[in-house]
């Protein structure tokens, strides 16, 4: 297959009329297939199902016989925190287990910052003249809705293949006092699928902040969600901070979201024994606990970390052909044709795309056109606006491998038929 | 029996030798009642069992057929909003169903006024000089925390029993912009057990405020927590806010908290649909979506309302008998001897006992000395601080009606002993 640059003009002429052709046909398919949302299968949520009555009338106390139906419990239930330390890498007392959004935990703990600052005798960061935050793009949409919500500015780095462009991201936090922190996918990032290097998780753990109150939002959504045998590494930050003398620095977020359902898992949040503390100390006037059976529901699911690793294979053999579908479609469409660029994650939930700079917001909309909705160009970046407009994330998680392979084929013909022009 | 103040200082000294004797017996007894908790009992809890596996492998969808496992929906189930609309009282378009913590609602709808106002071209609280919020007092603890927690100034207003002060009340509130709102514990109040009338609800809805941005936090936590046949009838405030022109004035919270798990039940927050769609699209910023399997939950186990209603008989029929313990023990050792006035509640899950001036702190301090813990005097007013130390909060829904007696029984005599020499 000829690269589209060293296409003759008759050639592409006679490309497009094919392509058109081919995207007609699609047109009258009347399609409607939806790329756009990165949530489990009705097959991936089916793997969980002893989850719903594995907490019953025999069985609803905690080890050290809590009634988890009552009141009570502000961090989590013993073994919640036991079994969810060990999957964050952390130690029992470096860790809060929540209700069942991850989302909600870093939304939390951004209002408290706003109002009570990160630590006693730090001041609160709406006194605070101006906030900037750190985002590495592209990134997760509703990591930048929290930032732009609280009017808080966002400083877009792109991404690099070792996930983050630690000289650049240097220079900002080292100059600029009102740079509060940074949003981090590490593992298997949203979209991108890249995992940290150990040299940048330490630049990470060790560069010199201006501003004393620096916080890295560490949100590990992909920890153990591996689609090959030889899943990534990623070094445990928080010991990284210990060692560098930073210990405060980072706060890590999980849920089990995408390990058993969506929207009824356990979400928890990691720090230093002293963030810990004082975001507990901040809880009390929140709430008086998460819902301890859904705790208890997950550990006696779980039964422990291998049990989650397990569970975790189950997946990877329901979404791994989906992810493969892509992959093939793509390298069939567009292969060494110059036209766009893909990841081939080796886990996490999302294949990212380049196309030719300029073009991803008409490739979306020619898409939709034709009953193929694929998130909107520009969502995987600060405001919305992707400078380059050429970033486009797919979702195959959900979709049968059918309608992946079809919504590949029709967005392959809407990237070439963008790109010919340019 | 005499009242105290007709004793002579020889009946006096008898009877302090007496009540020191009874108490010496108590402390010999080495108790440990725990008389604090506002909580469901284990046998309460019993009665929801079935709520635990209603939901399974053959049941997980919506009736519009959402998959509860599944991501999405931000403000809960349409029969789950049918439902709490029908016990709140409002329409569907009036409510959002959580989470397991309506404590967290009030939180959160505290931390989005303070960020955001209360609705657009409203200063955010925090941007404003000063805010203040009127506490009827006795009052619940966990309300007064979260004002402590934003530095929001308490006015105390001692409760009546209509329940609310509203001559106070409405001078109040008409000549001070810095009061944005006022707390409310409407009907069986936490710990009076008084429900307002139909006028003070009137009132509330109608008088004039300085602020604009002003709120009622209404916080219906006991609504169908009835202990006789009669229940009291509280007039439904939104409808009283809309006649009276002042629609968006109240915030309206529930739970099943004391209904089904005290710690695994559903939470909704009901106000104008005004409201509604403010505080909604700012929840996207927070969350994906609370936990629709529990939700789900709720709805199979109740059905529709009258479900709520005839579960709420089997608790009375539980909690009955431990409120008459109260009543009885404390009629026979302190009636008529004119050293202390206690309520008889209709509903709720208190008593609250007045004890001479000055006497609650050390009453609490001497019966904890026997091994009765009682809510720490103060508890009940803003900062901790109840200006004339009489009030003592008595939650007798967890411990037996024998332990019941037994730590009203010490009381009394605690009371007798602390009153005695004043």
């Amino acid at each position: 297959m000829k690269a589209f640059e060293h296409l003759s003009q008759q050639e592409k002429n006679k490309l497009k009329q094919e392509l058109n052709n081919r995207y007609e046909s699609f047109q009258a398919q009347h399609l409607s297939l939806n790329m756009t949302r990165g949530v489990p299968s009705p097959e991936q949520l089916d793997l969980s199902m002893e989850l719903l009555t594995c907490v019953n009338e025999n069985h609803y106390r905690a080890q050290n016989g809590t009634d988890c139906r009552n009141y009570g419990g502000i961090d989590g239930i013993p073994e919640a925190k036991s079994l969810f330390a060990d999957y964050m890498e952390v130690s029992t007392d470096e860790i809060i287990v929540a209700g069942n959004s991850s989302l909600n935990l870093m939304y939390d703990t951004f209002m408290r910052a706003m109002i009570k600052g990160v630590m006693k005798d730090e001041i609160p960061w709406f006194q605070q003249n101006k906030i900037k935050f750190i985002c590495p793009s592209p990134g997760y949409d509703r990591h930048f809705s929290i930032c732009e919500y609280l009017n808080i500015e966002m400083i877009t780095v792109e991404m690099t293949d070792d996930g983050l462009d630690m000289d650049e991201i240097e220079t900002l936090v080292a100059n600029d006092d009102c740079i509060k922190g940074i949003w981090c996918v590490p593992k298997y990032s949203n979209p991108t699928g890249v995992t940290y290097t150990d040299e940048v998780v330490e630049r990470l753990a060790s560069m010199k902040t201006k501003a004393n109150d620096f916080r890295i939002f560490w949100d590990n959504a992909y920890a153990v969600h591996h689609l090959t045998d030889t899943p990534a590494q990623l070094m445990p930050i928080l010991d990284a901070c210990k060692r560098s003398g930073n210990p405060d620095r980072v706060y890590m977020f999980g849920s089990t979201a995408k390990i058993t359902f969506a929207g009824a898992g356990v979400a928890v949040l990691a720090s230093s024994e002293n963030n810990i503390n004082w975001l507990r100390n901040q809880m009390i006037f929140q709430t008086i606990g998460p819902d301890k059976t859904n705790q208890l529901r997950h550990v006696t699911f779980f039964k422990n970390l291998d049990g989650i690793h397990q569970l975790m294979k189950q997946h990877a053999r329901l979404i791994k052909p989906k992810f493969d579908a892509v992959q093939n479609t793509l390298e069939k469409e567009l292969g060494q044709k110059g036209v766009a660029q893909w990841t081939n994650p080796k886990g996490g939930y999302f294949v990212s795309i380049n196309t030719p700079d300029g073009c991803a917001q008409n490739v979306c909309e020619m898409a939709k056109k034709a009953g193929v909705m694929l998130t909107p160009a520009g969502a995987t970046y600060p405001y919305k606006k992707d400078p380059r407009d050429r970033n486009i994330r797919i979702a195959p998680s959900f979709p049968s491998s059918a309608d992946i392979h079809k919504a590949m084929e029709l967005l392959s013909i809407c990237i070439q038929l963008i790109a010919i022009d340019k």
